[in-house]
């Protein structure tokens, strides 16, 4: 168990995460083992999929969140954290499978590595399929083991009972935002209003307010608390996918682990794209429309897309929004009741999840 | 609340767990109304689906395996026990977008339906990738509903805790059973003992001993009438599985809801299947591996492979086990402790799990 002086480090917050996800992990693979041995590979991918990369935002809001409401963390509290990162895992392989992403972090997503899988091993049937059925496999595996994770953290009854209802809206609230995100692609949203909409909901809500509800709620807070850590939480959630939208379209493919301007390729309607969409003359909306989710779509056409974005100013007035959005979670944090030490971790972790500058 | 008395009929079980999915279901769809009209279909096809039949064996194997342990039943044990349902309705809609089934119940897959509505509305994209991405994410927030329904259940504190590791385990086996199931596909299986062990695995321990546990454990059950009920529910879980791989070849289209022969084409590796290759001669091998899995499956050709599947002796061999697992069920109710009101029913339960009789 952890004192609380052990754990002021945003470092240390951290890698406690990192290493009771890696004891779980672990566990889970001696079970599924002791199921059948094929089941090796399920464990294997998973394992490697959660513990390569991935910034733990989730689990380090809700450990500040814990923190700042006057919670005292021990190993138990680390564990019910940590265990958010497996919904993530969950959503981010769906998503993949429903983006068709080959990659994630830098290594094949999970539906292209059990398809590769299907054919070294010259197993009967389409690769693909194969591919695509274990993925809608593992995720749901995630999703349940994110749940075993939290209800044997070892966290007190009273506080895993009282985080319930948090950790199953947090959830709620993911997959309702996933499948507007994806309404909205196939109705072609060209409108800014819109997209924020499925931002606040996929993200703002599920990255940073509800992982900071869980965690203050973990720890008993009051309702005004909870006020405090949405108006610092909303905003700066937005900031988040803002940036998430600028890299998918800008980012580097070695930090981003996705091919350069891979958001374009699947035709993503960000609000970085119905901002362009709304500032662009005939001639530029013209090329986004028809470039825009072109799998085949090339280098010189992603340059051309980002000149275009860049030009109707969609791009200054995005990183504007996200200065705002940025500010207002900073000055919400001054004027709550935030317990000090975690309020200056939760103003550094603002600045990661707004600039991606850790 | 109902009182003990009140619910000691079978049928009415039934009814009562069906009652309380509806009012669920209808809460969860004014939420989702609160975040977006949008989510309407989402609310409307995951509530007709989960309404719209089923025989509730989960439900009510955790219903009397809660009486059986000498508990007294009560509106929110209901709601307890009906939230399985949601779990079944998750494993259901994945695994029609894994096996690429057209309808369930005699209606369309949720892909389907998706696909179709995405069609109907002149929507942008593909319209089948829309129904799969809407599939994935209708049945995770099926397995995220199935949480929440038990947990704001009201079940006392005690039992909500004791209960939790038994709802997991049940979720870890039925997402490794599919995926061996999977498995067990690509590989071609070709025998009874490994084809078994899947069903032993994805029906005997999910829809028959661990909601029994689940049911018990609520009700506080010691480890002898776990075992108890292990002794019954494993052979008779075997029993079901055989009984559907059966009806999967031969059942009726207007009972099953699912095209004749369907598991044919879908070129599921059963116990079925494997006892008829043990068993076939090298002309009926020959013609049973050429036609297993053949989309283009005719007619003719679906009469001519349950031909060979009857005069292989497959059907008496697996109609024989069903038997056997039937009576070693019933011989274990007849040697345990569990309550004589919950037996007699849980005898009858076994006849509709092992015989669909009812």
């Amino acid at each position: 168990m952890s004192t609380p002086e052990s754990v002021t480090s945003f470092t240390q917050s951290r890698s406690e995460i990192e290493h009771s996800l890696s004891i779980f992990l672990q566990d889970q693979r001696a079970q599924l083992a002791a199921i059948g041995t094929e089941l090796d590979s399920v464990s294997t991918s998973l394992t490697e999929y959660v513990l390569n990369g991935g910034k733990r935002l989730r689990p380090l809001f809700a450990y500040w969140g814990f923190v700042g409401a006057g919670g005292i963390p021990n190993s138990a509290i680390i564990r019910a954290c940590a265990s958010l990162e497996l919904i993530q895992a969950c959503a981010l392989i769906h998503d993949d499978v429903m983006d068709g992403s080959d990659t994630r972090r830098g290594f094949p997503a999970i539906h292209k590595k059990f398809a590769s899988l299907h054919r070294d091993q010259g197993l009967s049937g389409d690769s693909d399929a194969f591919g695509i059925s274990s993925a809608i496999l593992l995720g749901d595996l995630a999703l349940v083991w994110a749940d075993k994770m939290f209800h044997a953290s070892g966290v007190e009854s009273d506080a895993l009972i009282r985080s319930l209802p948090v950790f199953d809206e947090m959830r709620v609230e993911i997959m309702a935002g996933q499948y507007l995100d994806v309404l909205e692609q196939a109705l072609a949203s060209q409108s800014v209003e819109r997209s924020l909409r499925v931002a606040q909901l996929k993200s703002a809500k599920y990255t940073v307010e509800r992982p900071l509800h869980f965690g203050a709620t973990l720890a008993g807070a009051d309702q005004q608390l909870l006020e405090s850590y949405s108006r610092y939480g909303m905003p700066l959630g937005e900031s988040f996918q803002l940036r998430d939208d600028l890299l998918g379209v800008f980012g580097n493919p070695d930090e981003t682990g996705k091919p350069a301007g891979d958001d374009l390729r699947e035709g993503k309607r960000t609000v970085l794209i119905a901002a362009t969409l709304e500032r662009a003359n005939g001639t530029q909306a013209a090329f986004i429309e028809q470039h825009l989710g072109r799998i085949t779509l090339g280098v010189n056409d992603v340059m051309r897309m980002r000149e275009i974005i860049i030009d109707t100013g969609a791009v200054a007035f995005v990183e504007q929004m996200i200065e705002d959005g940025l500010a207002k979670a900073l000055s919400a944090l001054e004027e709550s009741q935030i317990e000090r030490n975690a309020s200056e971790h939760l103003a550094e972790l603002a600045l990661v999840a707004a600039r991606r500058s850790l």
